[in-house]
């Protein structure tokens, strides 16, 4: 079975699986394996291309037609062994990209020097939240090269009622409000002279430090 | 013990540890605690306020001051029922604000139910991963509102050597770059002029729409 | 299959079955769910809607029809997260009446929390059974309100041979003789005349004290 | 040490912890003893002769002193082996009462013939709830002999505004009316024209058959 | 299926086995049954009724016909539970005789209350082989009465080349040579002048006291 | 610690026990040991030298003084491998006599090969138990070559009120009257007129199709 | 089935499956069995004889043709009691050579004993990789007697460009060179003004003691 | 505690131990490893740097000093994960040889793509011990180049009482006699007059195909 252009992906556990099931949904073809059988029956609704594959040698991945996707994404949080010897078999059946989910940064070292990229799902995320936790109203933000981030952010108390102008945004800070959003509206033409209500969320790109100074000047 | 300004977290595995060390980095007070003896000693070295509970009783939260937090995170992942009682408990003992990991969503609804915000940190950061996976480029993304999105990507093969003003990423697609980086550099005030390089990571904003089309039409 | 009048009981254990049998037996239709098959065949005899469930998914509990009870009894006693993750199950598929077994305190609350009624078999039958060592001659009774009860009592040793009207029953400890029972004959209207014999159970209403002081005047 | 009035409880599980506290707190003298550690320590605040024992064998039973008990409950559930020769080595000792706790019939018929009094908490109480669900409005309710019972129930629609006479309870139905309680009052000598209100609670004493037919007469 | 002399051995371990294939091979007819599928296969090569049975329900013994035998012999050693289950439920059943193994005197004791007839094979041979390890030559031995015995032994070096009538057997011991023989004859009319060679082995009554004066003068 | 006389027990079970008992309530000097420490202590009661054990390597059994007794009994049943190797370590430290007790033919094969001498006692009881079920009235016997035997046996129905002339138990069965006993009384010169009463247990020799023959005249 | 010149491998682990292989490569006979299905289905491609045996019975062992074999290997490694009992039945079975794989020194004597010749692989492989560690550029050796030995080893960084003329090998160490080899060539007959490269390895053969000196000598 | 020159042994089985004594048996300083305590005290007395380790990470592999030696062996067999992530650590700390067990062939790949010289004992000596058994009468042999090996070989029944210029070794054969020993002698100045016995072994060298035929030729 040739594929053309297809996503391979090794263990339907709690990553995996919204993994498998979003590039499915996005109509991509997908080929998914597991070793139990519940959770390929659960994939199956999304791709008819879900196996049940007790072990993962490479017979066995070449047979489901893995062997042949572009990007295989082994999900295989805690049985380091069968990430790693996974890993080996996909690299050695010539899958041009695999990417391998790691939960400690020993085994992420191994899946590197095997030629994987490696993700670690479980901390980058835990990082995101800390983020949030840390910084009051905070919604998402990306970080840029060294010091440099965008945030999006609810309004805080201290701006409610206030203009871009007012806050000196700019002028002070030597921020750039990149959009504001509400319910019902997204602008990223941002009037100056917009006043900031309790609904708004607002983007801000800048120095990591200037928005930390903006943001706690006007909170309470 | 009073806590005054205090973060609590209940379970140290690959979600809840480095959530407790990078709040601790951040120099904030905090209480850790795992049943596992070998975690507490790994956390330990971040904070003294680490603890081997064996069990989540009322009697047991309080003791360690847990009780006394402003912020609970229960970073239990697979425990299901423990995950529940846990979270029961620290409500019945008045913790302000409790953040609760679900696995499902029959957990993440029964965590609702007893009053806790729940996340999802796994599906979270598979749902981040795929958007990677389908669109080449792309390093980081936030979605803000319905449509728009402001999206960090690499400079595609049709990018480089163009500059802003060619491509017109504001007449053509209604974008607006907000900042571009390098190792080198990050400008946030973008000059229309500029010629990207294949070095540059470009960071723009505007319809999710638009901004795939944009993409599409200078990639190879 | 739609069921007008149909109690489910889920767990076939040492409390659910034989409660399932009962309902049955009054020609009740029931839906009995258990995970082991042993069980299971043991209902089969009373009701032709048992069956094996591994799971209490929605699903499998539409499946069999649970969904369309009128009263659901969740027997399932000490696997907490099956109990509570089964009375979710229930009440989202709009079950009427969910009432769910509890084995400790936080279990009750939680599946409270749910919106079940929640009863602690064990522990009021434990109640009952101390009452009963505590109180010689007790065979069964009723607390009414805060401080009246009807208690059920064999004859105590002092009350053999004497009349209602001798001991005083009602003017000097302000108590109702409800009922004079022995193997033969049971008596609602009481004859003040009659005299105890040593076969006769007693039935009377009156102040809790009360009932004690005219128990311990007449036991030996 | 030798005991005067003194009661033993072996096994503190659902069924024995309520049981040992509630004698406990009636102020009675016990021993109990459990194979956990948890439990004995939990019931160590209600008494100070608690005990953990791993075997039940006749020395440990005399060392603890249960040996000198008048009466002793053996509340093991599901160790049926352990159940048995427990009461075997209690009844050697001349343990003047022994009650047992059992899960199956097979397994109360030996103790029976051991010499102990047998009873099924799970079996019984499962019965009391059958009753409740199977007669709307039913608190509670004594059995007493073959066909007659006292019942204590919610006022049911019908009876709300009717007075004793109006229903004819004694006339019709030939039931007498032993207690009518709320929140506030408790009466046990019912004036015949007082008017049922939907706060009422009504405790009954009649023919079973006659019963029923009052109530479903005065249901909706 | 009736069977008018019948033997039922429950349970084929190292004890009822060869117990079972004993009595088949002396033409008995027998039912054997054991929960392991392997063993029964062995019986059925004596026996066709023998039966892999999981549990020893009065169902199932009815059903296998072992309730119909003349004699059950419980062969079902250390899992008291299920030995004494079983014997209760043969007794039930109105086997006439039961036989049940024992393994300790607590087990016993049960079993008996039920009716059964206890024995204890392996402590009753263990005695027997201390009986020989203490007395050399020993070969083997019945008590009779308190303190009478019949023993067969090795002829010691003592004996060797003496006549019974040397050896005042009679005179000076009291004993009665009830036997001599070796590997080609047994006699049982023993001629007093016979001399003993070291091939012989005696059979010998008497007072245990003189049986043992007799040997020990009689070895090295 | 050179022990002169000295009898070693490997293994506390249901044989080793009994039989270590049994020697050191003779007087003589045992040494038992076993994985159990349970076992131990109950062995020390009669024996200071009882060893908890966890491997019967050379060097254990030369330290608790085993490789020093004359006999020692491996009483490990089930475990084949540590029986098979702590025999073998018995015979290289030299132990003059080593008696093993065997589960199965191959297991007692092997220890015979390593020089033990082999005993089966749940077999040899087995055996010795369906002859007393094969023949009513039996107590015991004893084999003796080829076809004679000793029995022992209570009065059948037949023999009743006989006396050893009338049923010419030697004209026409060449049988010997060995000994009659009853509760009170053992006679060993057995008085030809004696009349049999439903007391007596006989004990009688000759050959085993005559004593059968014997028997069947005389029961019903 | 009788096999005339035949190899039976019992045990298809990390030992015994590479020796089947080699075997049957070499185009032998085999019968090769294990216990799991996975192992024997990877020998199915290289003999035809390879069976599933879940129990080393006589029976089985016979069915499967083993007992025909001319010489069986016993390669089960750390199951000390199925390498003994099937060893025994290959003896009682009249195989002419058993080899067995032993594990402990123990086992091996055990072995021995019973018949088979014992071979110890990691022990011997621990050994022969020890030689190789200790002595730096060796490749492979024999040891020859008491102090002779061959040993193949890389030139060492003394050797490269000299004659075995110029070492003085024969005269000085006493040794012999008995090939000297490299990718391209083997040389048997050795000219002696041959001088070594970096690419050769040498053949020698003397006493232990020279050759070291030799080494030495020429190492740096 | 910086050692100059030492080895490192990690897993102390039925391969790391003989390999760790025999080191230290040779006078090198070793440092041994192992999970379990056993094994490690059995190594003591043989090195004092033997360590309990439950896990291989950097921070105990230090502080044991494993990262100072010169060559260290990881002779942990089937647990794969955890022969690749002490591997890597010991790559991570410097070690400059790391010798590494490997059980797969998957297992070996992987442990060479982190800088592990990979040996596969059971594999090898499987295969020595099929020559052996494949060549009767080899004791010993060295494969050398492609097509040439020395072999050692007991004297076969042909060759007893023949010279080596009879047997024509080097002329029909291209063979070299490279030594002939017995248990008295070693000879590697070979006489070509000497008549081989049948206590002989003879070591030879030469073309593959051509040591075989001389084998056959003389074999009977």
């Amino acid at each position: 079975m040739k594929k053309s252009h297809c996503y391979g992906i090794i263990g339907l556990g709690r990553f995996g699986m919204p993994l498998a099931k979003k590039l499915a949904q996005e109509g991509k073809e997908i080929i998914g394996i597991d070793q139990d059988e519940e959770r390929v029956k659960e994939l199956r609704e999304y791709s008819e291309y879900a196996y049940v594959c007790k072990k993962m040698t490479k017979e066995v991945l070449e047979e489901v037609g893995i062997s042949n996707c572009d990007i295989v994404i082994v999900c295989i949080g805690s049985k380091i062994e069968t990430s790693i010897l996974t890993t080996l078999n996909l690299m050695n059946l010539g899958v041009p990209q695999v990417i391998a989910k790691a939960t400690t940064e020993e085994q992420g070292e191994v899946l590197e020097k095997l030629g994987a990229q490696v993700v670690y799902p479980e901390r980058d995320m835990a990082l995101k939240i800390a983020e949030k936790i840390l910084r009051k109203n905070l919604v998402d933000y990306i970080a840029i090269g060294k010091d440099v981030e965008i945030i999006e952010i609810h309004a805080t108390s201290g701006m409610i009622g206030k203009s871009i102008v007012e806050m000196r945004v700019r002028e002070k800070y030597g921020l750039n409000i990149v959009a504001i959003h509400n319910l019902k509206d997204t602008k990223t033409d941002i009037d100056p002279h917009y006043q900031m209500t309790s609904e708004d969320t607002m983007v801000v790109i800048g120095k990591r430090k200037n928005v930390s100074d903006f943001i706690d000047d006007y909170s309470a």
